[in-house]
């Protein structure tokens, strides 16, 4: 038997048939058309899930369930996303469309971030390991938390945002109202703020070259990349910014003590780039409360990449081992 | 059957003979006595525990087994406390220990901050309920979360130190040796700090009447109960406590999403006079990540007392209901 993975993204709603070792056995993506309302997104869903059935010649009772990591604030109890602004919803009661369209299987819903740290953790970086930490460092800062073996979900599944922890007080605006998240410093959207606020007041760094005279092709690459070469500028943006995601990590050790923490996200792409500086940091801090008494957890980067929403959305249902 | 729950503090080890209704038995007081050994110390328990099930009446197949709630850094999966400054302990295998000297029943270590939010999460101030959040504040800030029914621990019991969670980047010192901790600014000792140095700066204030001009008099409640005299100075102190311990707590709703937040220590003994102008800044706050998509947590003070942490205790091996 198999289940089916659905990751809903921003432009499009990732799809896979996912077997019990956590394998994906065969994909589909339905693109979002976001000239339609919120229902025909959620049929265009539906009629594509059959086509894919008829096509790998599954019926109902060949799936286990199928489980759907969504983005914005949804309310796992109901099987509702409540909001999400980025696609436009509001009150869309997800599970029950696509239980009533397909008929005769369970969905689940799942907070986006965390179908990608069950992935992680179950099938990839994590290893099958129990107490897991999943940071993706994007456009935003989103986590999950495996603890105990167990998802961390808070009431409603509406718990796990990590990227609004606080890291300084009265700090940065953040997107979600509140000043001084983790977020408005450690996104790729902070690091390239940071780069170019940097590049301004350094006229004489190589970031100018690597970005040919002009901060509009800054990326999430440009910082780390020129600092490797020495770049003072660089430098500068590359430590602050591996010094507060050091200490956003170490409030989530003395909360979590995982014992492995992946990074995701378009920054975690620096792979050694970001790794050495920050296990540097994390260890001249001591990995946070209880020092020596504590075990190091591990520090690596994810690697299921694109795929990780869908495999972990889809291991709600799994049989387990 | 009943479980024994032992909460071993810096000056006595309490313990008592709990039911599986979470209801207290019989008690017994154990004095530590500083002048022994690590392993005289548990001698001296071992051998009170013996003296009160012969009392009481119990044979070691009257006890489901001995929950011990232990302070300093700990190792749940071995049983032993790695390090307790206040004790003078290290490398103790307490648990071994306990079973050892008491014979034929188990024995198991428990973090004393979870071991009290696990007694006051199912029966006491959580009344059962599923997602709670205990944050004890003290000589120190201590807490503990039960998240979807279950404690949260981290690898070998060493997680949830959410006093250890920053509120200021690079802030006041703090004694894990971080910088900028939650503890260091919501503590009763922050508090009472917090509370002189705005007596030093403001001569006229009542707080000087309150402490019949001396600094050495002032305590957890000084600035509290002069602020809802009106007291400026007394104000602004407690309105600054509030704001820290707001920030603190909406960190905390963000991760856990808790649906009853319990305060117990020292500072939560002010009741109405701390819960009153802390919801009114959670409010004011939106109760954290997702606004109005997510329901209000209940704000209570911890009912249990000084009987929270043996019952959590005991409560690792009551039946479940």
């Amino acid at each position: 038997m198999v289940s089916l993975g659905i990751d809903i993204g921003g432009m499009s709603m990732k799809c896979g048939f996912v077997d019990d070792n956590g394998k994906i056995l065969s994909k589909f993506v339905v693109k979002i058309d976001k000239s339609k309302n919120q229902l025909e997104m959620i049929e265009a869903l539906i009629s594509d899930i059959k086509k894919a059935m008829i096509e790998q010649n599954y019926s109902s009772s060949d799936l286990r369930g199928i489980g759907i990591g969504c983005p914005g604030s949804i309310n796992v109890s109901t099987g509702t996303c409540d909001f999400s602004g980025n696609l436009g919803w509001r009150d869309l009661p997800i599970v029950k469309l696509i239980e009533e369209g397909i008929g005769e299987v369970k969905a689940r819903l799942i907070n986006d971030a965390n179908a990608a740290a069950v992935g992680e953790a179950m099938f990839g970086a994590g290893n099958g390991k129990k107490d897991v930490l999943l940071l993706t460092l994007g456009t935003g800062v989103g986590g999950g938390v495996i603890t105990g073996g167990l998802l961390l979900e808070g009431n409603m599944g509406k718990g796990a945002e990590l990227g609004h922890n606080l890291l300084v007080m009265n700090g940065r605006q953040c997107t979600c109202g509140r000043k001084g998240c983790m977020e408005a410093y450690c996104s790729a959207t902070a690091l390239m703020n940071d780069t170019k606020e940097a590049m301004k007041a350094h006229k004489e760094s190589s970031m100018w070259t690597r970005c040919e005279g002009s901060i509009d092709n800054v990326d999430g690459k440009t910082a780390f990349e020129e600092a490797k070469k020495g770049d003072k500028a660089a430098i500068e943006v590359r430590d602050n910014y591996v010094m507060y995601l050091g200490e956003g990590i170490i409030n989530f050790i003395n909360i979590f003590r995982p014992t492995v923490i992946i990074l995701g996200g378009g920054v975690s792409n620096q792979r050694e780039g970001l790794l050495e500086p920050l296990s540097k940091y994390l260890e001249a801090h001591g990995w946070g409360f209880g020092g020596t008494a504590c075990p190091k957890p591990e520090l690596v980067v994810s690697c299921l990449g694109n795929d990780a929403g869908i495999i972990g959305a889809a291991a709600m249902f799994m049989e387990r081992k």
